[in-house]
């Protein structure tokens, strides 16, 4: 039986080694699983991004969020350029280990364009509308 | 200018039309981008899904989520054979828009397990815990 099968079928309170469960993610093919990070205390969305398992093992070990930038084809320290850092609170993979939720602590804004969060594109009324202001 | 350095740069209120937008979104290679299910009231984090243009379509037209199954390869009414759906509220884009955040009223469960969502296995003090317990 898989190693998600196991966890799914676990009573709340089971646990795994973690080094058991980073072996059992299906990393794509580019070695990367979507990473949602969220303001832990509002449950505001901030961004979508990716991570490998190296950027996953130096977020857990350091406690700021490490992602793969895609684009830069490299480990992207989020604030390390920005000065807008994020404090991991909780790490959370989902029930096919294909997804993880982090929840953070946004230090000034998450998005790259100043704005709080990334999801700034309304879909409304066969429009897109712009709903934060760039800063 | 792309687009979405076009809506990075636009003002708060200002609006493209949805079907620009779409052609716009750079889908992956098998024609997906990443979803993110929201509890619209809680803000709990339900799930992460993909969709295609097809899938995002429905979605918007029936306000009902549907994804795209990358297991079957086939469209996926969420709620059609388990009994829960998933009400559209709101959809939004983000930034680069290869991401979108689906503010959902979730109707029973969001997760396979029985569990009312997907990221119940959570990193604590190198073990994997399971903090919700399957039904």
């Amino acid at each position: 039986m898989s190693l998600w099968l196991q966890l799914e079928q676990a009573e709340a309170g089971e646990s795994r080694a973690l080094s058991e469960v980073l072996d059992a993610i299906p990393w794509n093919a580019d070695g990367l699983i979507a990473t949602i990070a969220q303001q832990h205390d509002s449950g505001e969305v901030l961004m979508l991004a990716w991570v490998n398992r190296t950027a996953l093992e130096q977020t857990l070990t350091s406690g700021r969020v490490c992602y793969w930038s895609r684009s830069r084809q490299q480990l992207w320290r989020k604030g390390e350029t920005s000065g807008n850092p994020q404090h991991l609170l909780e790490a959370r993979l989902d029930c096919d280990g294909d997804a993880i939720l982090f929840k953070v602590e946004q230090q000034g804004p998450a998005c790259h364009t100043g704005r709080a969060n990334c999801f700034y594109n309304a879909i409304r009324n066969e429009r897109v509308c712009v709903i934060g202001a760039a800063q």
